[in-house]
């Protein structure tokens, strides 16, 4: 009956922040309202305007958040990737429906549960609801220190902390090293909160000063002593 | 025993988003834990590092968050004014002490309550939670929405928005306006989530352009229109 895939996700969505909480019972009570996503680069998880019925843990790959301005051009809100949820504090709000679309980047696996499920078992169970109240409370600090840095950082700092942190382990104490960019240039944008111009702008003002060579997704980073000198 | 302001007060409190979801007897248990603070500008409400016990609702009056550079600039991170909390979303985090300074900006009437206190009422009642993680989870939405609105509209477009909005319903069909700024430019900055310097250079530009003059804090608007066609 049910998606042989699901019995072997499902304990990687017990570890999650928003399940820790539970007690097993409770678990498995909402395990029954789970599902398997299977999903391929571009399919559509849901519109905006649609009715908020699940939200979804991505077990792996990338999914996108976006809207279409009004003259059509598709505008990236932000983007996530595995262990992330997708929705989630939507379901709490009065809304109904969805304020944004969401779409596969990269061929991705899923897990959905049932919003009226989630939400039932919260307020049935204080010791639920405190432990997902903690946890939300937590990103509400995270988003409010991502303000911050938005605010004090330049759009040059933040490309250079995101190359920085695409730099192995292994490479670290090279004069020059090569990385390559995880994902499309405007999704990378969208996650440091910047517009795709911006990014392009900040990688041909590198190039121009010679600190890069860029060939397609690949960089060419000719002295990471002088790029960590700059933020 | 207790202020005879604080029986005035608590009513204001009960009417907040915090504490809509509390039953009267669950508000009587954690008004035992009030107190009135009336502060000065300059006083200092908390000091990063300290241990976190209360959490604040200011009742009228402005509050700065701000942190200390290692060169001794302040930073200010967040300015909030009358029917705005200051702490609380911290109390739920696992860190025991205040991540940044608070201080007051203008005379301020606050009312705190105990963290512990308030904490305790939530592990026992999912209603009281339920309510909570609701208003927690419709803050991180707005965040949200603040952090595209940063990386999709200019500072120019920020401070735009931000000045049209200071205009008084009465003046909204005038040509010329003046405005008063209702905080120092370097606290709207922070508002605005822009540093003071990108502050300052938007309204240069705008006076050198002819857009407006500026007296102190006073700000003559010369046409209305033609700002409103720039966002």
């Amino acid at each position: 009956m049910h998606c042989p895939r699901l019995k072997f996700l499902l304990p990687t969505a017990r570890q999650h922040s928003l399940f820790r909480a539970f007690d097993n019972e409770q678990f498995l009570s909402l395990s029954g309202s789970a599902r398997v996503h299977e999903m391929k680069a571009g399919d559509t998880l849901y519109l905006q305007e649609a009715e908020i019925d699940r939200f979804y843990l991505i077990i792996q790959g990338v999914v996108k958040l976006y809207r279409v301005s009004c003259d059509g051009r598709e505008i990236v809100l932000n983007v996530f990737t595995d262990k992330e949820c997708v929705g989630e504090s939507e379901i709490f709000t009065d809304k109904h429906t969805h304020s944004t679309n969401a779409a596969i980047v990269e061929n991705a696996t899923l897990l959905s549960f049932s919003s009226q499920a989630y939400k039932l078992l919260l307020q049935q169970s204080s010791a639920c609801c405190y432990g997902v109240l903690v946890e939300i409370a937590a990103r509400l600090q995270e988003k409010q220190n991502e303000i911050e840095a938005l605010s004090q950082q330049s759009a040059t700092d933040r490309v250079i902390r995101f190359l920085l942190s695409q730099v192995k382990d292994t490479d670290n104490k090279k004069d020059s090293v090569v990385i390559k960019l995880p994902l499309a240039k405007r999704l990378i944008a969208a996650r440091l909160s910047m517009q795709p111009e911006t990014f392009s702008r900040v990688i041909t003002d590198f190039k121009r000063k010679g600190l890069m060579d860029v060939k397609g997704s690949q960089l060419n980073i000719n002295c990471l002593a002088d790029l960590r000198q700059m933020v």
